[in-house]
């Protein structure tokens, strides 16, 4: 496990590579609740949380907007009733980078 | 076509109904841009509408917010970059409601 909450995204460039399935397995132990998503042939980070009515998971959309902008990475947020759905990837090499799970700890910390 | 932009969401009871396919084409045909979706054999209403960047795309998200909490109304919002798709159903009937076309001509409104 390792603890990348305090560590900042770094910018992709054309050289960023997609990470691997070893290193996606270690990134992955040091987060909880976090689902692997192939989507549409891409590997995506998800998780969803839940809150009491709709102005709360609204809140918890604008906490991930203002870290997102800050680390200048931008996930997929669905805002529901009761419920906020995060999915970070990176859409620049079509699936997971060490950005990706930076940003899903520091999600984690808005929720905590 | 009717409008029903300047009209308000009623109350949903243990006798409100699902529109019938012809009231749902009536309804319809008084938006632009709306997709009626067959989401979980639930007939939803759904639109994207585009935006600059992120910041732009979560302003509109909290706009709907705003206009959801008015109208006691709540859609499923998806904020991702540059891009925003809303959709709306009425949980409750499983399905569409009036109300439903009241709030996506007032989305569109707030995109115009």
């Amino acid at each position: 496990m390792i603890n990348v909450i305090d560590t900042h995204c770094t910018p992709i460039t054309a050289a960023s590579i997609r990470l691997s399935n070893d290193e996606i397995g270690l990134l992955k132990s040091g987060l909880s609740g976090w689902e692997i998503d192939d989507k549409k042939s891409e590997l995506h980070l998800e998780k969803s949380y839940q809150f009491d009515d709709f102005t709360e998971a609204l809140a918890f959309t604008n906490k991930i907007g203002k870290i997102a902008d800050e680390e200048n990475h931008h996930p997929t947020i669905l805002t529901e009733w009761g419920k906020v759905t995060v999915t970070w990837w990176t859409h620049r090499i079509k699936g997971l980078h060490k950005n990706d799970f930076i940003m899903a700890a520091k999600t984690d910390r808005l929720a905590s």
